[in-house]
């Protein structure tokens, strides 16, 4: 259909009217809007139209399709094997991409991931892979499938070339609060994963004080949305709603993640973070057609960890995008940050409660991330944390050291993180972490 | 409080989470996106959010205050009387304004009526006085004191200088499909109509097919919070909903209806015209102090029309405003339309419906509306109703003769209005032009 045939005007009414939009008319408001021909000031009528009224799965799928086909879909069918990505809706302290990946490459499954960048509480994979002197997340469509075609995965930076349609987009929704919208989140996410060339998909949909969605209930939906419009893609695509109450592991911040992450790969990971990888690690390795069931992949992870082969498959990569192996290998020779300082709390007690925005505000404040998408982030600045929710902590125990360049922040820091924690004299109950298991069947209690 | 004290986003983001904002925050919003430091898609949003979730009487008057002090704000307290406007939310046909102003002057109430131009399906004031050879409605403000000084009267244009806030936001909502929202339009009339030096002033508010809002509940909803705005700001404002289902009075054209005004100046206008006339100006003349109710204001809006004195007025401020008075007193002088074509209808019967809103297209095509702003009007074009709703038609009777300089409209403006009239063997129940008066006690049923 043509692009005439539609008004943009009537599209908006439409919208605000609370029906249904065809697939031609959400395609005809993407690339017409990306093609420059219709103004900001009606896209940003139309998002908070689609905030306030939603889109079904079918507009959330056709908006999806757009934004993937406004740039390049990477084919990667001379590869052999079932190509698997794993995705998370970021949360504070997760590593987890650095972990798993190498295992599930090692397990035989091709993982082509494209990753970008932390703003706000979160950070993100690039900054993380970034803190490795040398290491380079640039590369061309050759240059991808060269290092992919080699090792079963590739590290690489969102390019323009990936659904610019949703970096137009985004950069919208950012400017006039039509973010935190599930079908809108769900489009954005999707477009650029299946812009990848993967076959299946494994979603990690965190909820809580440090996570996008805040309540499982959010989770949830945005996980369905999530799963639905995968299938609709015929890639296999499973979702795990996981608990971000408190930061994921014990070190956040970019150099102190890929630290974390070498002990994990090395065996002595934090037990949290072991349970998450081994989880996701094992359905991708189920869904790349090397294990018959979950949990044999989980097996197969924990070998991978176990033998040192996700390890070694992690300085394979780490050389062959210019990063300095050495440095994973010897992390004690990273040159750390300038002021280092540990906190002390001043009651005795179990940590009840620890609000993970918070403290992911803290380490942006210290330099480990953004504000605004602008700033460039500190590799070493962030901090580590000795006690987690559960943990006995006494009168003048360290309960977390900060790592910052900024001498300035931090005494706001330190009162932000004692702030952030709640210490009560009772224990309390043991966290969830993994609670539902989402797929194309739906929503099905999880017990680990 | 300084405008570095808000955040943007977080103003849209409080109204798409459907809260009310402050005075300070509207305020802000208004006068910063005025200013031009608010961009459009910014402000497309909150308009968007406003339009679905709505605002309150508070936020209503809060951003007509701000649109009103945009610009600047008549005062007329120098003229003595008590200065009273009315206001239609425009209709097919609506001639009103042209009748009612003469006579409410001749009652010696002053009348400072700032008026706007047709588009759509509806006409405009301006356009049907500038259709008055050599009348002009542009002055500067002590031209317009001067003028009602003299006469009592003065019908004048929107100026750049009255409420520019407005202006900007209204081209906003119309690229944006948030013009139909009930405080964003109560916001726009009350905010010009309040920069005029009033201190009361009478509402028509009207509802059908051939009006802004469809439905009575919708007229009702908008006239109270009209009303709503108008009281908090000092002023006496009365409100009717009137019947829009068929085009008021018979002519529908800019010069045809100034015709159809002078015949009514004259006592000869049609009964529904005069009707909804003598209750407006009645209405007006009480407010205005010149009648103890509303009852003897019509008495002496009768009586007017009666004496010739409201016809005196007319041409008096005719000929003050550069108007040809000659034509006025001889409308049969006036160089008329280059084509004129009878429309038949082909079956007997009564005539049950009338539909307004595409008899006003018609209108539009002939030459006599705007489809967008930029358009010029023709002042001869149009058309006359000879039958109306309830009336007997007869197989080759004309019912309607249309008005143009566009012979190519012809032929579809007579199918036009042949299919805008439905004509059936038994007789409709009789309209209720008046329904409801509202004031600031509530809505009353209204019995004529």
């Amino acid at each position: 259909m043509s692009d005439s045939s539609f008004n943009t005007v009537s599209l908006i009414r439409k919208k605000r009217e609370n029906q249904a939009l065809t697939e031609d008319e959400i395609h005809y408001l993407v690339q017409t809007y990306t093609d420059g021909k219709i103004p900001d000031y009606q896209m940003s009528a139309f998002l908070m139209a689609s905030f306030l009224n939603g889109l079904n799965t079918e507009e959330a799928a056709a908006l999806t399709n757009s934004m993937l086909h406004s740039g390049i879909v990477v084919d990667l069918d001379e590869i052999p094997g079932t190509k698997v990505d794993k995705h998370s809706t970021g949360g504070v302290g997760d590593k987890l991409s650095l972990i798993l990946a190498p295992i599930v490459a090692s397990c035989g499954v091709p993982v082509p991931m494209i990753s970008g960048r932390g703003l706000g509480h979160t950070g993100g994979t690039l900054d993380k892979l970034e803190s490795i002197p040398g290491f380079s997340v640039d590369m061309d469509l050759d240059r991808y499938k060269e290092i992919i075609k080699k090792h079963d995965l590739v590290l690489a930076g969102q390019t323009e070339e990936i659904a610019p349609a949703d970096k137009l987009l985004y950069s919208l929704r950012d400017v006039t609060a039509t973010v935190e919208s599930i079908p809108l989140i769900a489009g954005s996410i999707m477009s650029k994963k299946l812009a990848e060339g993967i076959d299946a998909l494994v979603l990690d949909v965190k909820f809580g004080s440090g996570a996008f969605m805040k309540t499982r209930e959010d989770a949830a939906k945005l996980a369905q949305t999530l799963v639905g419009i995968g299938e609709k893609f015929g890639k296999q695509t499973i979702a795990y709603l996981t608990n971000m109450e408190q930061p994921l592991g014990n070190a956040v911040g970019n150099w102190l993640e890929v630290k974390e992450s070498i002990d994990c790969l090395r065996g002595n990971g934090p037990e949290d973070v072991m349970e998450i990888t081994h989880l996701l690690a094992g359905t991708m390795i189920c869904l790349g057609k090397k294990a018959d069931s979950v949990e044999e992949g989980i097996e197969m992870s924990k070998k991978s960890v176990g033998n040192g082969s996700a390890f070694q498959k992690w300085l394979d990569i780490v050389e062959e995008q210019g990063g300095d192996r050495s440095v994973i290998k010897k992390p004690e020779t990273f040159v750390g940050a300038e002021y280092q300082e540990n906190i002390v709390y001043d009651k005795d007690g179990y940590i009840n409660e620890m609000d993970a925005h918070a403290m992911g505000m803290v380490s942006v404040e210290l330099g480990a991330g953004r504000r605004k998408k602008e700033e460039d982030v500190d590799p070493a600045a962030g901090f580590v944390l000795h006690k987690k929710i559960g943990d006995r902590i006494k009168a003048g125990e360290t309960f977390a050291t900060l790592y910052t360049n900024k001498e300035e922040t931090i005494h706001a820091a330190i009162e932000g993180m004692k702030d952030a924690i709640s210490v009560k004299k009772k224990a309390p109950k043991p966290l969830n972490l993994v609670t539902h298991r989402v797929d194309k069947k739906g929503v099905h209690d999880f017990r680990a």
